[in-house]
């Protein structure tokens, strides 16, 4: 075990909010509490951002009772930030840390986060500075490169299943043809999630389609005609960062497309678009190929509840992150190097993890896209493997009954 | 007590699914279960379109297990339609109900179902046929007469104040601009619920807005513009029914400019088009407003998810919607006249209800908007006074913690 070193630390929440990423937070403070090498526990108001500022909170001490409600709210009690920092806002970041004396940095967030993490840490290296860094994985979209999977997937996933869950009952009760349009601009693990809804060959989601297999209208209008034709309905699970078969995100082509067709201020931009534009695809290719079929139509962007709607985080996914946050502190109380905090699953038939200490490097910047074995061979669908992958992180699910 | 009539029994559901129509579907069963009077307990798949077209499946004697999962699920698990019955229609039910020994006939659904129960209820009566009509009542919308509310509201609101809650502190996390759109076209019983997720004064939905208040644009964008010019931050919810001053629906009013400025297939249709077009306003005139500020700004629609969520209905919601169905047998056995189900709640401050027999006539098509003790003076907000009456709807709410 390397020497402790003795001074502050600082911990900051970054990028959009999680369900659990409070959990990471409460870790933290947990396992810094009996600690004497850390003096003050400094909680930076919007990550970055209040780092630069100098806006801290003290965290050392804070009341048992208070944290653990903290840890079971979803979105960053700490504040967040989109700030991307350079090579100059980090070195302002780290002249704040000389400043204060801290020599231990917790920063929970995705790649972005990450790569802020590496870029300070090096700094600190070379400038002869004990600094230990350590990120905590954190992204409701699972594309960290490294970890098996991330803190605040399995809770934004529980609340797609349950949703696809139940929209799909609600679309037996009324047939027609329903879009769900769920978050992942690059990767498809959010939207996969909609897949564990399926019980048996008539559940939906019907189809599936994520930015790692590309859609085209074609594609589109036929799968949905086909199922609509088997089944009298179809569910649709689609990811808001879907391409077309040029590789041109659907969301841009619309907002093309609008902005061609339209002289007024109305452009077709916000969350409701990729929903609203696939919808009209139905109601007019759709039904046409369905011999002129009037189709009832709906389209649902789940936006911001995926990853905030309170009370409904997934219970894995609250221990994990909790975990994470305590492991950050260890890792960085037994010394150097610096890394970020990852999950590696145990073999063997019941699921659990171990963590190990990742490199920074490894994981910033890069996604990790949903491997190819995941994606059914049409491109629209989602297969076994990543059931068995995903089913233990979103908990148990709700029983459904049929008549 | 008349005299019990023997003969077989229906049951059906219709129009929008709720959380909880399932169970009241359940009460009946459970109810019938005992009882010699009633010989079939036939299940209409899609409401009144099953019963035309004859398509019944048997209910009677269904195993426990199963009718328990089925409780549990959303939406109605015999299927519902939109159709609403008329005269002609009705005649068309009475005469499946003549043919097939009908004496029973217990209808789960809104205000146009229990129009179908008095249409239908008339013509037994005038024909000289035993026949005794249950309308139970079902609706998230809470805009039925007579009842002090109706079973499917709690569950929808208890959706959304979760939503809300944890929309809110994502909202704090990275400040900006939030607007939610709450179903309710006429009524603001929904939309009104997310006021249950305020503990204190910087707690969102900072403005709230219904069809009981007409929103002018100016109003909108004045009171958006006054809470972020406060507080930084600004979290808005809004029924998608919401009108303007002159009365003319928010939707309605896009649609026409929308169709007025394009000229490509595109067109602001769907679900998403409300929140859209208010985060432009606030993209350009609120953000205008206070001085060309470059404002974050997003919109969510809540859609189906708030009818047909699993898992996670209001644990009242669905004891008082499996009582509903119960007690609709109970009347129907004890004799006639025919009714609806409804509650009274019970004086005191222990919240609790019993039930009553309401006149079909009084509940058929007419809705019961929210009450002017309800919406604060401002049109904006909603009162401490609808807290008391909403809150034990929706149960245990999750404990939020901030720091």
């Amino acid at each position: 075990m390397s020497a402790v070193v003795k001074g502050n630390a600082v911990v900051g929440q970054s990028g959009g909010p999680t369900a659990v990423i409070n959990q990471s937070l409460a870790g933290v403070v947990e396992a810094v509490a009996g600690h004497d090498a850390i003096d003050r526990l400094l909680g930076a108001r919007n990550g970055v951002r209040g780092i630069v500022e100098e806006r801290f909170i003290d965290l050392k001490g804070l009341e048992a009772d208070l944290l653990e409600r903290v840890a079971q709210t979803p979105a960053a009690a700490l504040g967040s930030t989109r700030d991307k920092p350079d090579e100059e806002y980090c070195r302002g970041i780290f002249q704040v840390f000389e400043k204060n004396n801290v020599r231990y940095f917790f920063y929970i967030g995705g790649n972005d986060s990450a790569d802020t993490a590496r870029i300070v840490n090096d700094m600190a290296k070379q400038a002869g500075y004990d600094l230990r860094v350590f990120h905590i994985p954190k992204t409701i979209d699972n594309d960290l490169k490294v970890t098996d999977h991330c803190p605040g997937y399995g809770s934004a996933a529980r609340f797609v299943v349950s949703a696809i869950m139940g929209d799909d009952r609600d679309n037996a009760s009324l047939p027609g043809v329903k879009i769900d349009v769920i978050m992942g601009r690059h990767a498809g693990w959010l939207t996969a999630a909609s897949s564990l809804a399926r019980r048996d060959d008539t559940d939906g989601p019907h189809l599936v389609y994520v930015p790692e297999a590309r859609m085209s209208e074609d594609r589109f209008v036929n799968d949905v005609a086909a199922v609509y034709g088997g089944l009298g309905r179809c569910l649709v699970a689609v990811s808001e960062g879907v391409e077309d078969e040029t590789g041109l995100a659907w969301g841009e082509r619309i907002m093309q497309t609008s902005e061609r067709d339209s002289h007024g201020n109305i452009q077709l931009s916000g969350s409701g678009a990729l929903g609203d534009y696939l919808a009209e695809l139905v109601k007019t290719k759709v039904a046409a190929k369905l011999g002129g079929k009037k189709l009832r139509v709906r389209a649902d962007t789940f936006g911001y509840l995926q990853r905030s709607f309170a009370g409904f985080a997934s219970p894995v996914d609250q221990k994990e992150a909790r975990l994470a946050g305590r492991k950050a502190v260890q890792y960085a109380l037994a010394g150097r190097p610096s890394g970020s905090v990852a999950f590696r699953r145990k073999p063997g038939p019941k699921y659990g993890i171990t963590c190990f200490r990742a490199k920074l490097a490894d994981v910033a910047r890069q996604t990790k896209p949903l491997p190819k074995e995941f994606i059914n061979a049409a491109g629209n669908g989602i297969t076994d493997a990543f059931r068995d992958y995903a089913l233990p992180l979103v908990g148990k699910l709700p029983e459904i009954g049929k008549l």
